[in-house]
């Protein structure tokens, strides 16, 4: 799979992390490779960043540190939210149960994930009611120590406000803590029309993994800690991971470039746009049902079996056999062109 | 500390991660951008890595993994050659033992580091000899696994090749396993003249940390498995440490460009020619004395109080008060220039 | 609660180690405390005890270790069965998914446990042959290891032989390892009728916990290996896991009476006998009714709850509010006898 | 080797765990058999416990917990002080540094040993004092969390008071936690006439391995936290660690009996007297010299090497390859006798 022209419309929706990153940010790194800067964080772009995202959340104690993987952010996030003889409540489609081949479990040295079911891929909170205090205080059962929501989820949905504050409400009154999956924070928040305090920690998040790979950098998460008192351990922890950069200047200055000028934002707004485009262009053809509602860049589709196999002999790509059968998934990103969908939608109605 | 002009001396020999990246890898990380690949490195790019290191080092089935920071290439290459319960022997002042967090313990799942002593930071054959076996088979004991070192040594000198040849022998005799850490690889292989065969696995090493990192990359490492049996857990491993990334072809676009023309020779080569420029200078200062021998890119000197005093107050930058009292490390890289050793030199003989 | 008198009908139904030891166990600890032995298990009885199980289990090379708890039984042989990254599958209701703090994950350095239901507390062959491979060779998910089955199980049910050779068929076929908790392995062998070689290794079954604790120790357990290639890291990870006793012989005494003159199956026949007068008595109770088969030496029973108020007021002892309302769990064992049953059953029948 | 008539003098001093367990322990385990107990701990054996470990150490809200083994005590008592990117500094010759295949790493997850020395297997306060906050707030180093000393030490000599009050002065200033291996408590307590409470949480330990099973149980070690906050997590700890007993009464009766009627201080008395003879009667032997000083049960003596082939060929037992070439061990119990100390004597005058 090789480079697209403009001029050819990019054929793949296999993921939002297929595309390069945005020219915004390409140009900060190039901007801070002249010079020398001290290592390992301790450089001006890493130390300003903390003053853009307490601005950004509107919360003027937070502590941010930056990783490059989601894996890393969400499991270190995690590991500091549960012991090693706790537990960590999720969907089961989450990503931390699905993909990270437990690395949640490894950061955290051995804590559960134990998984509460959901309708669109999120927790549901009555079920998760039932279950939130179990074995508290019993020393043959792990313990119950924290909740992870994925915002977006890995289905393309979302969560209301009010469902985040319904979960954070419960995990207040339980006394257990609650992390956010923010791998595609930016598409969720851009649907929502919301503010990043409202759907944090002014809804109970007390650890969110702020994601800007899938919309545009390199590779680079903010790990955004609420609670100032887990800055210490998370330093640490991060460094004995092997996740602190020697030239920490190039993680900050992808992320400084992805907050400014509201880049983040609108790179959200353009995949949105265009998994809303490629939605409804799907809906009218027919044959075809969408799985889940569309509610961030991310959609699951129904499709005939001879119409997946002919995408694919023209050379599109996404996955499409790791689900019930006939089950695609199509992603878009801040790069995807209407051009992109449109081609796509082309084919779909030719091919069906 | 910023500092662009190229009429400008630069101020900071405080490490080799000062620096930015050298503009051919920066080049290469543009020239991937465009396009979509697929992710998790399944891309061309990471693909042919693989047959590029076999030519390097002369054997045609080693494995390569690549990471992004010195700590999680040693810790994670470490945790193949020892279980929980063994022990890995290494120089009180190395790397792993001294600088990382005891990653090596984290991603080994407890296994213990036994430091070694030796001269001018390098294990010593006959003291490591002497304990190599100590406990094998007794329960009560960790059992001995394998040793790890250094090449370039902290202390900016070189194991000859019949020293790895040696403690590979030593290793081979006692069933234990050898390790490099060669974050410093290139500048030890141009002071030495010899191949990368002859200076790794033809000499016993099994795992081999080879950086790129301080020698010209914004972060890159690659972990090279000469015995592609530990592959399966490798790729394994690194995921569940959250260092497997996305849009893994950054990652590989930098070791192509690092390896390409010769980039990473050359810049090891510039880097060691100004260290030794420095301490040929040096060592015409009445009053200082250097501590141990400089065969790489990198010098501890004595130096008086009041001197190290004055060129810190001149804006220059390095580790002096790590040591004993007085003796300061200076390193260079690929983008120290001779005018900026000299600045330094002039400025310390008017100084002293 | 004490109860000494033979007079007085024993009022615990709670668990099968609310009891004692029995006499010969306590009188083989006297006999061997005398002397001196060599520590860590180099005395006389923890050496004749591997030809023992050797006999017992018809297996020429299967190694024996002693450990003092059914949980360190349970995780440190499952340890040997898994890879870190790898998952354990077991029924939801298992005793190492339940009831042990997750020490299988502490032990195993962060494995997965993944449930798979079927009914009577017994993994379903075919649930379990529809994910078993799932995930294999992808790096993003952890790795299929083993599959756990509790032989007899936590509610009093067992596998038939064809249905562990089944699950032993499954492993083997996906390259997947097979354990059984054997925690009331007596009690099973005595339903079942078969030999200890039968209901294990000719099963496919190649790490055993064979419990001694609740059929009449003080507190030992035997890991069986019927692959001897496990036994040295077993050694090694059971004294790392603070389990290896220096005054071993008092284990090794232990197992070595409970083996002698058939005490393991004679109170194995007599828990077993308890449980079926019991059950029999309760089926003749109108509106009780058994939750599940009665197949060893526990039963589960559907209760009214003013009954089982009752029953609890009048000094009665048993577990009533771990699951469906109502549903109480009735544990004999060796030491129980008829009288305690039928006392139990009069006062059902007065209190009904 | 074989039980030994009281006519015939014991021939083993290779460990005080060489022989069984003091008569009291015998009949108290006897005396708790009989009877229903609940299990885990909520028995009253166990319960009544706290009361009197409260009493004895003159502190009124310890939290104790017993376990079966001295690793397992040390390892769960210090995973309580470091988290697993701290250190614990202890003597090189430590048994949790030496003898415990690195438990104090697994149950820590990945926490370092890091030794200090020190003349007579003490660490000294002043190189202690030297490296005690190296690193502290530097997350490239473990951070410095707890001091490990033992006492008596491995070496059979004695921390003074005020030496273990330097110590604790050093680790409260520091911020760093204190814990005390007291496998041979009572060896120690006796020998310095001192109350328990001087010798610990007053000195400023405040976890405490105490041991009995050296000094006449079977097998039962008490850890004793002096702030009570430690407790709850303990508790998870030792369960997820399988060292929780389900028939916790027999360990609990053990620790009842072992302190009641100051059997621990009768026999510890017993043990030290023996070493005392022991020690000097080979002072009056020509050519053979005590290698510390003797201060409780335990002495350690160069003797020339065909005397210990002629003692040994005699059926005596000791250590005696462990250290420099013709050093032995001796180590008397509460259960040795005068005579088989001064057939020991008679025998090495003979040979000599």
């Amino acid at each position: 799979m090789s480079q697209t022209s403009n001029m050819t419309p990019a054929l793949s929706f296999a993921s939002d992390n297929v595309t390069g990153a945005a020219t915004p940010i390409l140009e900060a790194l190039l901007a801070c490779n002249a010079g020398q800067y001290h290592s390992y964080g301790d450089d001006d772009y890493s130390q300003r960043l903390e003053q853009t995202f307490r601005q950004l959340f509107e919360h003027d104690s937070l502590k941010v540190f930056l990783v490059a993987t989601g894996t890393a952010a969400n499991a270190l996030g995690l590991s500091l939210l549960t012991p090693p003889w706790g537990h960590v409540f999720c969907h089961p489609e989450s990503h931390i149960n699905q993909d990270e081949c437990n690395a949640p479990g490894f950061f955290s040295h051995g804590a559960k994930l134990v998984t509460v079911p959901g309708d669109n891929a999120k927790l549901d909170p009555a079920q998760l009611q039932a279950v939130l205090t179990t074995g508290q205080g019993d020393v043959h059962m792990t313990q119950p120590a924290a909740v992870s929501l994925t915002q977006a989820t890995e289905l393309g949905t979302l969560y209301q406000l009010e469902e985040i504050r319904a979960i954070g409400a419960l995990c207040r009154e339980a006394g257990l803590r609650l992390h956010m999956d923010g791998a595609r924070f930016a598409n969720a928040l851009e649907a929502l029309g919301c503010t990043p305090a409202q759907m944090t920690w002014q809804a109970g998040v007390e650890v969110l993994s702020f994601g800007a790979t899938k919309n545009g950098a390199l590779g680079v998460e903010a790990v955004v800690l609420f609670d100032p008192c887990l800055a210490e351990q998370f330093a640490l922890r991060r460094k004995r991971g092997g996740h602190l950069f020697s030239k920490m200047r190039f993680l900050a200055a992808q992320m400084e470039a992805y907050l400014a000028d509201d880049l983040w934002r609108s790179n959200a707004r353009q995949a949105n746009a265009m998994a809303r485009r490629l939605a409804d262009g799907l809906a009218q053809v027919p044959g075809l049902s969408l799985v889940a509602p569309v509610e961030a860049n991310m959609l699951f589709c129904q499709l005939p079996l001879p119409l997946i196999k002919a995408l694919l002999a023209e050379g599109f790509d996404f996955y499409h056999d790791r689900w019930a059968p006939g089950v695609v998934r199509l992603v878009t990103s801040f790069a995807t062109q209407a051009q992109d969908v449109d081609h796509l939608l082309a084919r779909v109605r030719a091919l069906a």
